[in-house]
């Protein structure tokens, strides 16, 4: 096994090496800038670090690991015209730097050419499930996004209806990756359901600890404000709990509100505190990196690359950014 | 062979059985929505038309029928929310009669949807070529929408720039159509490549049309106001021509001014009329037509099917909507 640092580095120069500067240039150059704005790269690293604890070898499923890094990156420039979001990775979002129409045509693209990376590399025999597992994900992701944005209008938003949309909207895109990964060293199915498994556990933990950090992260590391998703009133976990156990309605007095910024954040974080939901959150995400670990016992790995996946959910428990 | 009725009423009857009736309602029904709005259906009945001229049968095309019609829709989806069109079909446009959002993510839905629909019903042998042809296909009519767009910023577009736009933003769709029926037929690369060709050359007639009727179209039959194109300024073939030839500055005056609509169309139209632009789009879209039916050559038809897509290429060209 490779180090996460050299998967992520081998992904970065194929990224870099994909043929985007083409014309028209309006419809090219966008998805240039939007893949140049890095990231984790974790979905990628994923289906990149499962083919080699499998196979032996990552670069048999490096065109679905561009394809789900693509198709992830599709999905941002959507999701940030619909959410009105103007800053991503601390640079300008796309529809910013250039407009709506170019989010929206640029990311279509972005949609296909993941199909098309998706299918490089593909045999007979893995062809028809890797684009399977793509476009079922894909679905998903959108029914995710929808309730989503369904949830932001809705004041009975309850912790399992929670629970599902980000399993839909993040977390079985990682399950994805890690399945393709799989897929494209020949893995057993029942090695292909684990390794989903465990990625789609990962999502989840991962997810919780992006809703905790943006309560309680330390605003040196985080790299951006903290508690903009209470300013915004963002349904999270922690929000949603908030809602539903607070009986003194104290976050019903504030929702809605013309109150300050940080007043609100303190106030919001104060029913938190008195709620526990700090050290709740931090139990569940852990919990779920636990479950993704589990997963693991039917994925048949050897010890290294077990000790891999062991650390890398571990590392996401532990990470402050 | 079938009429044409039959085959559009086989891909109503399949659109309608489409399972759609699903949750979350906001991302489907909007699916349901723009598919019902209904069209001439010239995509999947080219698809079902050259499937059966081929095969016999039409029922081996129809999943890629069906994936071309929803990719054509996903298309239409997106395009009004970049033209900021009202209306299509004589209904509210997708993100009128739901909002923005719901236009952007429900059409990510139906182009995810309209890949699984292609790779229904397709064995190894067909799979990829069916894929690449769709995705290749996607990716020319993105760059088509793209100079589409760019050219209604640019006062210096030529014909020929015009003609590209037009190929790949509408006729390889049509040819993709074709092409897909051919491949499930199981025909031989020669046979599909025909049959692309008679789609592409059919699509570019069909668009010089589209461009004539609404200019010089029978308000009685047209089904919606003539002469919207030159309000609006679109850089159609006949405005295209005309700013390029125009040496007396008619044009030049009329273009970008704050001019009654009825006064800028008979003004526009008049100088159409000098130049001869009517009968030399009229002579353009026969000559495509008749390009289309050549196509046909390569295409080994046995005399029924030839005919009918010979009619087909012919009944465009008589076409007043």
């Amino acid at each position: 096994m490779k180090t996460i640092q050299q998967y992520t580095d081998l992904i970065h120069e194929r990224i870099t090496a994909l043929p985007l500067d083409k014309e028209p240039a309006g419809l090219y150059a966008p998805i240039r800038y939007a893949l140049d704005a890095g990231g984790k790269r974790l979905r990628p690293v994923l289906a990149l670090a499962v083919a080699e604890a499998i196979a032996g070898d990552c670069e048999v499923a490096v065109n679905q690991a561009l394809a789900v890094e693509m198709f992830h990156n599709f999905t941002l420039l959507h999701d940030d015209v619909m959410d009105k979001a103007d800053v991503r990775r601390g640079r300008p979002t796309v529809h910013k730097q250039f407009d709506e129409n170019t989010a929206i045509l640029s990311g279509d693209t972005m949609l296909t050419l993941a199909s098309q990376l998706a299918m490089e590399g593909c045999d007979t025999s893995t062809l028809r499930p890797v684009l399977n597992m793509l476009n079922t994900t894909a679905v998903e992701v959108y029914e995710g996004q929808q309730l989503d944005m369904d949830f932001e209008r809705r004041a009975d938003v309850s912790v399992d209806e929670y629970m599902e949309m980000i399993r839909l909207k993040t977390s079985v895109l990682l399950g994805c990756s890690c399945a393709l990964g799989a897929i494209m060293a020949g893995a057993l199915p029942q090695v292909v359901r684990a390794m989903y498994s465990y990625g789609e556990k990962l999502g989840i933990s991962f997810q919780l600890k992006d809703d905790w950090l943006d309560t309680y992260g330390d605003p040196s590391t985080f790299g951006k404000a903290i508690g903009g998703d209470i300013v915004n009133e963002k349904k999270t976990w922690l929000l949603i709990n908030a809602m539903n156990e607070d009986k003194e309605g104290v976050i019903a007095g504030v929702l809605g509100k013309n109150i300050d910024a940080q007043e609100k954040i303190e106030i919001v974080r104060g029913v938190y505190n008195r709620l526990g939901l700090s050290e709740r959150c931090r139990s569940l995400e852990v919990c779920y990196a636990e479950e993704a670990v589990k997963s693991l016992a039917d994925a048949q790995l050897s010890a290294v690359p077990y000790r891999f996946f062991e650390e890398l959910a571990l590392n996401s428990v532990k990470r402050n950014k």
